[in-house]
């Protein structure tokens, strides 16, 4: 057994299919191989958050809280998830009531593991979900977004881990969502994070300009202590990169992950099955070619292909090459927010307007205008003055928090719910519909 | 500009293709971006060699001979071409005058750089090649098989390095064709080869098991000299890591490539779609799994499905386990030879035969005969005394290089097409049909 390990958080029940699969996996999917999952030795499952609550509700008819409880009624391994901080699962920031209720109920359903990120890494928008997973006793793990601007340096991101750490953080992920990590920079960046963060430091990446495994690699020398890793048959192209392959690099090295490849065997056969399943009943793409556009444009190939069809859709595909080189310049002027929900949609219809209409700034989209106001919390920059000047005019910049200025919803939504037929509503069914307000409504109707 | 540049050989027009798209890949394929491949800066570009000969004869009606003239025509960049040593294209041995021919048009007509290989790193049958290949003016490179065994340690490859360069190749590749190599083992491998070796070191790996960018990493780490890339679209599965993701990990290091990825874009984009059209066309599966069975039988995958298939045809498809446990124990017995064409074939055939009869060699085929009596070459260790007795008694071992027993073949194919309708023959043809006779004269009818 090596004396430093390194450890691994398997995502093939969480990111692993919401890259690959477009988060489909159905618990019935899952069931066959959650205790064999569980005697694995892994650090975590990821098994929860992200886009599969809404996918729960959406699209399989499944209560996620439900669906939290029965996993956790196999698992042993701490079931890891991840929340937008004050946006929770949605795409608004919701009041603190709403936050603070939601982490206290999923932990108490099972949730072991909290990672929590903002899109603009502004940790007052961590804050109350960081306070309250460390009440309720999970284990909370504070993320750092991973992007490449000139304001985003080795040392800003000391800065920001340091900021997570000072607010009572278990562990601090590097969480690089669209594969940019370059190995020789994960060196760097783990190597000064080791030396200085006196927590556990995880990396969480993606395959998508093909880094993935080498990024790992250098990340390991450097003593990264954790990484998240994806299933074989859910692993690599736009997902993580494949567990089986982390744990036979190490074999025998210093820091051997002391798990045994025999085991994953039958597991990764099932979940074979299972992502052929899958592609076939949501008729779904599951492979992907490595892309190494995104490291020039900074675009998930996901959404390069939505604003393609977009663009299309208008006879104006033509316009595609203008509009790759208009997202960076868009990202620039509004204060180089790394591209993640919901930032990259903002910057990515924001760029589209410009280029469809001729005229920058021409036509701007409310989530803009918010986001120079700063509702979404501190831009890593400054929004440019004259593009501010243009979409906000001289309207004030909000300086706090901006959940601030959100009173308490949760007797509001419950009254709401009341109204619309569920008196009797559980805070757990409050807390879906303070989300997912349409979408739980459908569910509900069908399931309660 | 780095001082020490990694290079680059890319292979989209041979092992990428063969590797993901059955080697269907048609020259009308190839055209449209040609010019632009060679304006690259590769160090090399494999288009010829491997089974496109075959092929082309076989499923593309082209003439092989036809490709490399036209393909000359366009390329500046050295054309790289793989050749089976003695085995030429095919899978028995041919006589010198047969290989010399062969070698020595083949240059005749574009191909600048010559990789020989020998599945059992029998060095003799390698040394008519490489003297013809020199002779010729080509560059030729020596090749390592890379595989595992008890006997295939660090000192076993240095000498076979050594071999080679004692008979005058400009350059040693490290063949590691079922992705075997880890990232560590390859660091130590390199590091020593370039410590002993004077001539250029190449890495060849393909991604089954997942390794590929890792091993290529710590391999450039140790100070190998070039790689073998495939363009995005043909990279990855159980092809070679990815041209563009190579490039972009090593920008701004010391081993920067110095290659421009703006290029490679639309090349990618062109060749995307040709994936997509032999996809179609051939009805084929492009896309593979990561999958790390492969370092515990070191079977390939390709070659366990058809086992698993022959198996199932039987109706013994409940033996694939023991049948996936019987390769390495027949390959131990058989001297540990690497597994590649055809020692793979020749193994897989008499595991399964061992397998479905459930007594061990009780049917030999004669190409295992043939192996234990040396008519392949040396094995890296002798064959196991109780198996050599069991399926050849007491036959004499051929202790001398195999092709020695076979008097020049060249007029006597001559005369055999002459008899069969075609006294002018080519000397190109008459190597085609020295090769894959039935497949020529299929071919000849059509186009003659
Ligand atoms: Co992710
Ligand atoms: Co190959």
């Amino acid at each position: 057994m090596s004396k430093n390990p390194v450890k691994i958080m398997e995502t093939v029940l969480r990111d692993g299919h919401q890259s690959l699969a477009a988060t489909r996996m159905r618990i019935t999917d899952m069931v066959p191989q959650l205790q064999a999952l569980d005697d694995v030795g892994y650090w975590a499952l990821e098994a929860w958050g992200g886009a599969t609550f809404d996918s729960c509700l959406r699209f399989l008819n499944e209560d996620p809280w439900e669906r939290l409880k029965f996993l956790k009624k196999t698992l042993k391994t701490p079931i890891s998830m991840l929340l937008r901080g004050q946006n929770i699962l949605g795409y608004n920031h919701y009041a603190d009531d709403v936050v603070e209720m939601f982490v206290k109920k999923m932990v108490e359903h099972g949730i072991g593991v909290i990672r929590v990120f903002d899109a603009l890494n502004d940790v007052r928008n961590l804050e109350v979900a960081i306070k309250a997973g460390l009440a309720a006793g999970a284990h909370v793990q504070g993320v750092c977004v991973y992007t490449i601007s000139p304001f985003h340096t080795k040392e800003s991101y000391l800065k920001l881990a340091h900021d997570l750490v000072d607010r009572g953080v278990h562990s601090i992920c590097i969480k690089d969502m669209s594969g940019l990590l370059a190995p020789y920079v994960a060196y760097d960046l783990v190597k000064a994070m080791k030396a200085e963060i006196k927590v556990p430091i995880q990396l969480h990446t993606h395959y998508t300009s093909g880094f993935g495994s080498m990024t790992y690699l250098k990340a390991i020398e450097a003593g990264v202590d954790v990484i998240d890793c994806a299933l074989s048959p859910f692993a690599l192209g736009t997902s993580q990169p494949c567990t089986e392959t982390m744990i036979a690099a190490l074999e025998g090295t210093e820091r051997d992950t002391g798990l045994d490849r025999k085991k994953l065997k039958p597991i990764a056969l099932h979940f074979g099955e299972v992502k052929k399943s899958l592609a076939n009943d949501f008729k779904l793409k599951t492979y992907f070619d490595v892309d190494t556009n995104v490291l020039d444009f900074q675009i998930p190939g996901g959404m390069l292909s939505n604003l393609y069809n977009q663009l299309k859709e208008q006879g104006m595909e033509d316009k595609y090459q203008e509009l790759l080189e208009e997202m960076p310049r868009v990202r620039a002027d509004l204060g180089y927010p790394p591209l993640v929900t919901p930032t990259s949609q903002i910057v990515g219809s924001m760029a589209t307007f410009n280029v469809m209409l001729g005229e920058r700034y021409k036509m701007v989209p409310r989530e803009v205008k918010d986001l120079a106001r700063g509702k979404y919390g501190r831009t890593p920059q400054p929004v440019a003055a004259e593009v501010r000047e243009k979409i906000i005019g001289s309207d004030p910049i909000i300086e706090y928090r901006p959940a601030d200025d959100i009173p308490p919803q949760l007797e509001t939504l419950k009254a709401q719910l009341a109204e619309k037929g569920y008196p009797n509503a559980s805070v757990e069914d409050v807390l879906s519909y303070a989300v997912f307000p349409d979408v739980a409504l459908e569910f509900f109707k069908n399931n309660r």
